[in-house]
């Protein structure tokens, strides 16, 4: 008996990075083998470069509802975030030196701000309670009249918590203090508008909403006062040097156009999603969800499996054709124990046993029984092995 | 008579971007359209995308003569140069705060330099010759204990004038300082090696041959301590984070191998170059050559004409089909006046006629024909209009 005859090939990483859709990937083709003059030049070469970027820059911001003038290309979330938390507090560094954030930021915010402390910052990281949710009453509490700015992430791509971020903003926006969002895991995946969640600059990437990896964007509201982080030429209108990765552009704004005219796509991940959450606890004993059980990312199941290593887990997982992940994939070469799930109060024993899912529009019900066929042996077996084990 | 039946299409700018070689395209559009797991997940997905990245390490390593693992890959040119003078001084603070760089750098480098001196730090910025060339005495005379960095461009796109870089970096090596070369202009266009150079760092970038935007690199000797610029996630060894431009480093890597492997490829252009730099001062009165005569990039031929704007001038060209600079195209929205070409001893009144041909290995003789055809007409015409005009 062969048990490769039924191998299937399961994505369920989509929090880490989506494939490149063929519309997408159509679009920079024309211009990988076409437009090549640099847009800053005085020529026609220069100026098609030029009118390409500036219809990507339309089309992403029709993805969150700002204006064109208000998006600034980049090279992926981690700058976007570096330059965002670094360069919005700056520039208001006269009026306040004070600034909030949560427990459960990704790293590109959380080193940022621990950099910014030894430089003579003070930041408050809030909680969250146990579903991952971070307060507004918490928020509301935490600001000072020498806070400039408060930085908090849509949804952590490790337990999928949608956060109460229109709410915040507005609190935010009373106190005078300036408003960052991380949306890098939920713009293109769910409904964003900068309106509604009361931001006044925002994280995107493209690699998020099956555009191409190594492009991502700044909103930032008009008028909004930063700092640059990359400096050199006068690109972005003087914030952000550096050549365009044109193709880059392209793909990201004809992703943004996609993921805005379709956003309805991902509705059908919620009754897949919620398989997962309610079927795994049934078939393995001592699982756990981690996140909030209905308000999250739509096709974001996570949680941890006692006794165990996430890592051996996935890698098990890996031979059956099934790629997940047990984290942020930015650190999961680091083998560190999550400060996200830690933070909603898992031991830190059990943090070592993290899974999380994420599926994208091409997963199937399929997909999502297969996967829940093979996870019980695998964890069975590695249970019997392990050292963490039980008693 | 129609005007327009001869016209041609001529590209002159190939320091400010090159087009993407199609064997480049390729290679991207086959990652584009499969590879997309993140190359820190561990799983199959992920695993293939880290093994493009990896050989796409070596293809660039191997350009300049470096080990695979002393590559770190960026987004652009610029961030590379501001990491590199930012990351290796901050690194070495202990040691000293001195800084040795030159007055033809690209803004990239002087900007962060600016910031650093706000900072505390000392720098030196070292004149050059009316060639555009550092002297090595200078730079030995600058070396202080103090100096911890040495960051100077390897041919600036401005001049095109090849800076004696190997023997500079035997003196730097010398008083055990790091020595960093911005070789954007030089990697992949002239022969680059590392070691020859006595680089410890050197940034390149895959626009300058052949390769797409939004991919760059910096070699980093084994062993060299550098701060990290972006942060966030473990990618690129902990030391550059963001989810890698995995189509972008796959273009970067085939360019670099094609450049290698075709490195004589634009040899052809030093008669074309020479045929421009003899000819224009000989059918433009009061025309000068910038740089120096031979010493400089093989496709590069610049110079200044006097009394008229280098933007109206390469707008008429433009309008005959040629597209030219009038200096970086990083600034030549800003419109100010080349530091560059001010260093070499230029008036300010002059630097506004300033007129950059950068050749490419399409480019054939008769296009410089044509160029040379085309312009006579142009200047004489602006020079008729000119406030700026003679007497």
């Amino acid at each position: 008996m062969n048990n490769q005859a039924d191998k299937r090939s399961v994505y369920f990483d989509h929090q880490a990075n989506t494939p490149v859709d063929p519309r997408v990937a159509d679009a920079m083709v024309a211009h990988l083998r076409g437009t090549f003059g640099n847009p800053l030049s005085p020529h026609d070469f220069g100026a098609a470069t030029l009118e390409a970027i500036e219809r990507a820059r339309g089309q992403v911001a029709g993805l969150i509802g700002a204006q064109p003038a208000e998006i600034y290309f980049t090279s992926c979330g981690s700058e976007t975030n570096n330059w965002a938390v670094r360069g919005l507090a700056k520039a208001q560094e006269k009026k306040g030196k004070h600034i909030v954030s949560s427990a459960i930021e990704h790293f590109s915010v959380l080193y940022t701000l621990q950099a910014m402390e030894k430089e003579g910052y003070k930041v408050t990281y809030l909680p969250v309670d146990k579903f991952g949710l971070i307060d507004p009453a918490a928020v509301a509490a935490a600001l000072t009249p020498e806070t400039t700015l408060v930085t908090l992430t849509h949804a952590s791509n490790e337990i999928g918590t949608l956060e109460p971020i229109a709410e915040i903003g507005r609190i935010v926006k009373e106190k005078g203090a300036i408003f960052h969002v991380d949306a890098v895991q939920t713009a293109g995946t769910i409904p964003v508008n900068v309106a509604e969640l009361n931001a006044d600059a925002l994280t995107l990437s493209a690699n998020l909403f099956y555009g191409p990896t190594g492009v991502a964007a700044l909103y930032l509201k008009k008028g909004t006062r930063i700092i640059p982080f990359i400096i050199g030429g006068t690109q972005e209108e003087g914030r952000r040097a550096g050549t365009h990765n044109i193709a880059g552009i392209v793909g990201m704004g004809q992703a943004a156009e996609l993921a805005k005219a379709e956003m309805g796509r991902l509705d059908k991940l919620v009754p897949l999603r919620d398989k997962l959450l309610a079927r795994i606890p049934q078939i393995i004993p001592d699982y756990f969800v981690t996140g909030h059980p209905t308000q999250r990312l739509p096709g974001h199941a996570s949680g941890y499996v006692k006794y165990i290593e996430g890592e051996s887990m996935s890698m098990f997982l890996n031979m059956q054709g099934i790629a997940v992940s047990t984290g942020s994939a930015c650190v999961s070469k680091a083998l560190k124990a999550s400060h996200v799930v830690l933070a909603i109060g898992v031991n830190e024993a059990d943090v070592h046993g993290s899974l999380v899912l994420s599926l994208g529009r091409d997963n199937t019900e399929a997909d999502v029984d297969y996967f829940l066929e093979k996870l019980p042996p695998i964890v069975e077996r590695l249970r019997a092995l392990s050292p963490l084990g039980k008693g």
